[in-house]
């Protein structure tokens, strides 16, 4: 247990951040390409309106939630007080971004006459989304709202972290089922040839695929949380005190 | 750390094990359904062989799989010894059983003039399967040959862990994947009219990903580990104390 106490015990955390923020460029600037090289570029009008959903999900429900979630890895001398208001702000921007995203493709869908909701990318992704903002505000109110008690913030602590991680991944796995349901919409018997464009989809699959799994093996190693500063340990023994039922003054 | 040591701490997990593994049997009766009623049932010849691959990856990489890794929290008042055969037993199931849904795609495949591995689906699966045998190789040489030390045990059990959890939901996304690629290869302009089979193949995809799910929470809570028998305490206690440096014959 020594190690949770000691800022020391990185290991290999700083470099797999980097390699995760490498990966994550990647993948914006794919998708970017993607789309504007092969499938005619952005526009909030007619069939480039479609583009800026992939984009925006990429950008918002992948690399920004991602990051939001090193937040408490990455600056772990910085106060808590700072950290979760980075965490929140990071949040924020994923959620608006992502908004601008799934209207752009229901705006879209709308109107060329296409149905909504019918695929299995679509039902992944409304339900992944609908719990993303269960997530916020229950977030929120447990630990942006002052005078939660502890107890409250601590027992739902694990499964925010769990949620939160959860829905990465399953942004990640509605990300390449929509990659594939529009590698097979626009090129239906082009795609089994490996066309340039097949060869570049599939590859940015694969790199969404690597940065959740870098994300998720960083998150998943308890000696790299972030420790307390000593204001905090100070108060978190006495809280571990109070809620294991002796009283804090007997020695 | 008390919880750890005791046998009691296990909470809701009895409940979560029995609802993975109803999500686990639905999903094989939803699998083995669709393919028999919607898609002309099974055979080692003819058209029929690719309906194989759905049913055995499902059974193989993500049914049978999954419930390898619940062995050391379902069984855990069992030896060591024995849930590690059972461990390992289970895992030998699941890789003949994708072993023969691999054999099917392919020969399927060749048989109609189909290219191999074009697709994000295939890429994302073969890498995954190539994980699984280098997974099975090393975890079989570090922890079923006799004589390798603690140390090595000790030191890579993390990481076989996270691999170990990391390719089932690599599996479960390209299971995923595969169902979309299916339902736009056999119903390409009825997908959008929501037909029964698009409302079945959806409905399978979430109760894959509901499956994962489950299992992931169970296995990354860390009360929920098995924790070692009495005899295997000492003789971890002393572990601990030789690789801390201390003499174990100190007092």
């Amino acid at each position: 247990m020594e190690s949770l106490h000691s800022n020391q015990n990185t290991g290999l955390m700083p470099y797999l951040v980097a390699i995760s923020q490498i990966l994550g460029i990647a993948v914006l600037a794919i998708t970017g390409a993607w789309l504007s090289q092969y499938r005619g570029g952005f526009s909030w009008e007619g069939a480039q309106q479609f583009n800026v959903h992939p984009l925006c999900m990429v950008l918002g429900m992948v690399f920004l939630c991602g990051d939001a979630l090193l937040v408490y890895r990455v600056f772990r001398n910085e106060t808590k007080r700072a950290t979760k208001i980075l965490h929140g702000a990071l949040h924020i921007l994923a959620l608006i971004i992502s908004l601008v995203g799934i209207i752009a493709v229901f705006q879209f869908h709308s109107n060329s006459g296409i149905p909504h909701l019918y695929s299995l990318h679509s039902w992944l992704g409304i339900i992944t989304f609908i719990l993303y903002i269960l997530q916020w505000i229950v977030g929120f109110l447990l630990f942006f709202v002052p005078g939660v008690a502890f107890t409250y913030r601590s027992r739902f602590k694990p499964v925010h972290e769990f949620f939160g991680l959860g829905l990465l991944l399953s942004a990640v796995a509605t990300s390449l089922i929509g990659l594939t349901e529009k590698i097979l919409f626009t090129l239906p018997n082009l795609y089994s040839k490996l066309p340039a464009e097949g060869i570049l989809v599939n590859t940015l699959g694969l790199l969404l695929v690597a940065f959740g799994a870098v994300i998720a093996y960083i998150l998943t190693r308890e000696e790299w949380r972030r420790p307390p500063l000593p204001e905090e340990q100070a108060l978190s023994m006495d809280f571990k005190t109070l809620t294991e039922g002796d009283s804090p003054t007997e020695p």
